[in-house]
């Protein structure tokens, strides 16, 4: 029996994983729950799986979760703090790390010192932290598992075999909805145009940064903290279908890629069951002859600059991830709130990050110090109105 | 340093290996070759890898690779003893077996009973003795590594993972030069047509063999063999790019593959190296942006009703499969002779199993007297000019 805490059940993350775990009831126990502001789904989630403890945003939604729980016997907390108590729970034996943006990286590195294994599907918390995330965890014996179905792909290609046979990582993006937009009229799209992503269904900011490349940008930097590689050797492919979910490259020329329906499910059930596969007889099974053609493009970066954006900040290293990241939540936000043109998100960050001076990630305050400060130059620059440079 | 065995080193698959073998002369050492009738090569592949042994077909050859060779301080040996001897050398880590066809079988068995390693590019080891061949292996500790690109892939994407957890595994087959010409038309098609492959440069048999489906029909004999999954676990698609080499599907819905260019040298590399990769540096590289589009499509059994043939002999089980595999050399050989349609190789090859009743594959001699008896079978059938029946 594994316990599992997950922070973030009720985004879309949270609520796949639940959704296997309550598949194998046998195998798992949920000892933790956290969530944001969705307080109906939390207290249902509390209902069905009666975990020790429940973390929400404040203490307006612990009371109204309480009032919903009636005579439930655990625990619920609230803040910062009763997000780290749940990440921390001593009797939990994996950690599932899907809170959106910024704020998972506390409860995660946490966790990850107190030794857990951390499924993580929160990728700002390596962008911003990696250098001190991976660190931490080598010190304290935890294991990072990914839960991006790049990452778990790679995850799953690299088992089992040397990593000094491996030449690079090859992740595959869907190019989002855009993938053959003229770069004209990149400037006029709207946020509910962007939202619509081909294969994928996730929520609005991870949407979003697909639709910019910058959430295979965001990927890359990930990859290097997760894999250990070099940024020389992880590369991008587009794959508008979304079957090939990442592939290695060996030095013998062999490829090894994982694909599968495009349904996070299976990258969940392959993080909860490590090293044991779950079988997940209710999802539709890829049939490659339906699905009859897997195409394959090289990225535009002319017309989606985020990601060579985050090549850049890998390349200067420090705390230039972590304000890439933080500037491209401001960005994100501010376009889905009409604030903000689309074309204009990399001219934003591109201006951010020049205007940066990046130091060591040693500490988290250092971290948490240049996210804040990212954040504050973006708002500023967005409410000036002011077109950066490009 | 690798000692290793050739066992058809003149062939298409021997000369590849040898090709690899003289990139890494830190890495191995041939001690035996054994070719069968082209003493030019043989010689030249003597002289340059200095192997202990050097087999060929009859005591003529063996005469005439003597003088060629002058100076050999190496033993020329000649006939089944031969390559016996050649198959058996003691100081053999590993021994390929790449002879074409039948002819492979014992020295392989005889492989297997001194628990070397054995490479298998030879699949009609497997498919006409495969019962007894793993039971040997099994009992003298000899382990058989896939060098079929198809099993190759298989036994890569199976590498680290739990056999308990796969689900089946796929055959890609690149579909032959007939993938897409209508059936009436099949009835006419000539050696020279049915040679031209559209992706990979082998031997004449094994061209034939991909025209007709028959080799991926004796490939899923083989991989049942090789891996031990049931014949419903094992299912062909025709991938006519040939760079996704095959698939293994997991029972969270996890497809594992390995890619990579059309090139025998990777898979041959794998074996030699393994547990290690060789860094092949010279081989073009797989660019999937360039290679655009990858196509999968259902096996056409109508068409190709070779690849239903051999699932039925698996079915049928004991020496079919052995009878199948020998009919099959006898009616690809006719062809080519231009003394059997096209059409009419799955034509012989159903009448000739339906006259045999299978017995238990439980010695060599069994599958000897079955592929025997398929031969004659074959030839009577073929030089009655019968069209046997459908």
């Amino acid at each position: 029996m594994k316990r599992l805490v997950i922070l973030g059940s009720t985004g879309s993350i949270g609520v796949t994983t639940l959704s296997v775990v309550e598949r194998f009831p046998e195998k798992f126990q949920v000892v933790g729950i956290a969530g944001g502001s969705k307080v109906e789904l939390l207290a249902e989630q509390a209902r069905r799986f009666q975990p020790r403890v429940v973390a929400v945003g404040n203490p307006e939604a612990a009371k109204e979760l309480r009032e919903r729980l009636g005579g439930f016997r655990g625990e619920v907390v609230h803040g910062p703090a009763g997000l780290e108590q749940c990440a921390t729970l001593p009797e939990a034996d994996l950690v599932i790390s899907a809170l959106v943006g910024a704020l998972g990286l506390v409860p995660t590195l946490r966790a990850v010192e107190r030794g857990k294994a951390v499924g993580l599907a929160n990728k700002e918390v390596l962008v911003a932290a990696g250098a001190l995330v991976t660190k931490r965890a080598q010190e304290c014996g935890a294991t990072v598992w990914p839960l991006d179905s790049e990452h778990n792909a790679i995850f799953q290609a690299l088992h089992g075999h040397r990593r000094e046979d491996v030449r690079r990582l090859v992740l595959t993006a869907s190019g989002g909805p855009f993938l053959r937009t003229p770069k004209a009229q990149l400037e006029h799209v709207t946020p509910r145009e962007a939202l619509q992503h081909p294969t994928w269904k996730m929520g609005a900011k991870i949407t979003i940064d697909s639709a910019t490349l910058m959430n295979k940008g965001l990927e890359v930097i990930e990859a290097h903290w997760l894999f250990g590689f070099a940024p020389e050797q992880i590369d991008v492919v587009i794959h508008p279908q979304s079957i090939v979910h990442s592939l290695v490259e060996y030095i013998d020329g062999s490829f090894l890629a994982q694909l599968g329906v495009p349904d996070m499910s299976i990258p969940i059930a392959y993080v909860l069951g490590y090293p044991e596969r779950l079988p997940l007889q209710h999802l539709p099974r890829l049939d490659l002859a339906k699905a009859g053609t897997l195409e394959f493009v090289s990225p535009d970066v002319d017309r989606f600059p985020c990601l060579a954006l985050a090549y850049e900040a890998l390349a200067r290293g420090g705390t230039a991830p972590a304000v890439l990241n933080a500037a491209n939540e401001e960005a994100v936000a501010a376009f889905l709130e009409g604030k903000l043109k689309f074309s204009d998100i990399p001219r934003l960050l591109r201006a951010v990050m020049e205007s940066h001076v990046p130091t060591e990630v040693d500490t988290l305050d250092v971290v948490l110090q240049a996210d804040r400060w990212a954040r504050s130059e973006a708002q500023q620059r967005i409410a000036a109105g002011v077109s950066p440079a490009r």
